[in-house]
């Protein structure tokens, strides 16, 4: 057995005796002030992917950050609420010195072939080896993708001379490369900078307070993506009185719509 | 003191003793099944509204349907499971006969003047007044509401001939009218008829399994706003496996951006 990838360690999580779940920040996810987000996501819904009566496969989660997250561990409490014939109600919260820092919810699904038409169209780009590499700058955890901007890279400068939109487009996968999987694919819905430095190429202090993933792709299609890259895009919608949102999309290589995933984030400016 | 508006009745709630409220459903707002999933997201919404630990007004609100509600009377349980500075984290779940039908979270705030800059512009479409309403067909709710379609309108016939996108575009205001406010800004979010039902010309059976709406107007702008149509739309983005999604937007007759919605729906074929 080799060593586990860097993300697996991440997201690893221990049994404890109450159907709760102990797991521990990474530095190697390090943010500016605690974990990155995407990481702490993919947490609370592997606590859910671990459960023992967990049925079918993630279709929504939504997590809301209530609170930073310290350096250490910290404990997941996981809750079917509701479980029917083919589709399961999560309640999750994560707690900190017995403080809740994170609230969550999820709806698992046994999936069934429907007719299937997907309408948001992957855009026309270079493939991602004709993309130069972007150079990981700042915070520890962006040294865990390999992204390509298409569009809408980080500023340069720090200048107030911001975009007229807050469109980001850019190709990425996990570095090193690794399997695709539901948790991963959640931490690779949140790997946008934030619209909000986009439009204003300014620092302003923020955080994500509510974090959506709604998943398109089934576990056959997350195993087939593999370890390719994903092209993914975000755009900002309303921009007012400390708070903004984007909405945003993952395609595999092949084309195929995984995923499609919203935030809104607080600003302090 | 003059009747309440129908709207007013229906989202009502009782104090119980132990800090849940006690609703029930309403009739005039009946879908096919139980109530309107509108009215019953801005029920929950109430109950975070009416609680006395409430700090600021709503920044994001998830409402995820675990079950049909019978027609009846409900218990909504909200609990303030974070509560910061500015921000405060709420779990929300409604029950009806000791089981969850209903769990959501919720996410208010103390908002202030920041920069701000809205990028989802309204597009430019006639006057309300210039837009002659469509007659409402089929299930109760649908009689709540004054909806003038410009783009988007419901099939006229199912004939399997659906429309190659799924974009729908409308004014609505409640009917009778009434001055707008939180929960009828969340029921309004929801008005859309089923994407599906755009694409495909076909009444497949389905219903909505979460619904997220981010706030991006404070009370001040809802009170300006009045009793003015709102113009609002929604596009599908994924479809396939028993689920498909929509984005939306929420603009007032201003071209102010009230609000962002998306949701994840169930269908059956």
């Amino acid at each position: 057995m080799g060593d586990a990838h860097v993300f697996d360690a991440a997201i690893g999580l221990e049994a404890l005796a109450d159907g709760a779940w102990q797991g521990h920040t990474s530095p190697a996810y390090g943010n500016m002030i605690g974990p990155y987000g995407g990481i702490t996501a993919a947490q609370a819904l592997n606590a859910v992917l671990q459960h023992p009566e967990l049925l079918g496969e993630p279709v929504a989660l939504t997590v809301n950050f209530a609170a930073a997250l310290a350096d250490g561990l910290f404990v997941v409490r996981p809750r079917p609420a509701r479980t029917n014939r083919s589709t399961q109600h999560w309640i999750i919260e994560i707690l900190q010195d017995g403080q809740v820092v994170v609230t969550a919810t999820a709806v698992t699904a046994l999936r069934r072939e429907t007719w299937a038409g997907h309408e948001a169209a992957m855009p026309e780009v270079p493939r991602p080896q004709d993309v130069p590499r972007s150079q990981p700058r700042g915070v520890e955890w962006l040294h865990r993708y390999d992204m390509r901007f298409l569009a809408g890279a980080i500023p340069r400068e720090w200048n107030g001379q911001g975009a007229g939109e807050s469109l980001s487009r850019l190709w990425v996968r996990d570095e090193p490369p690794r399997p695709l999987d539901f948790p991963s694919l959640t931490a690779l819905a949140d790997v946008f900078f934030p619209r909000l430095w986009l439009r204003r190429a300014r620092l302003t202090p923020l955080g994500t307070v509510s974090f959506t993933v709604y998943f398109h792709a089934g576990s056959e299609q997350l195993r087939a993506t593999d370890s390719g890259y994903l092209l993914i895009q975000a755009r900002g919608q309303g921009f007012g009185g400390g708070y903004f949102d984007h909405a945003g999309q993952l395609w595999n290589e092949a084309g195929e719509l995984l995923a499609t995933t919203h935030q809104v984030v607080y600003y302090k400016e």
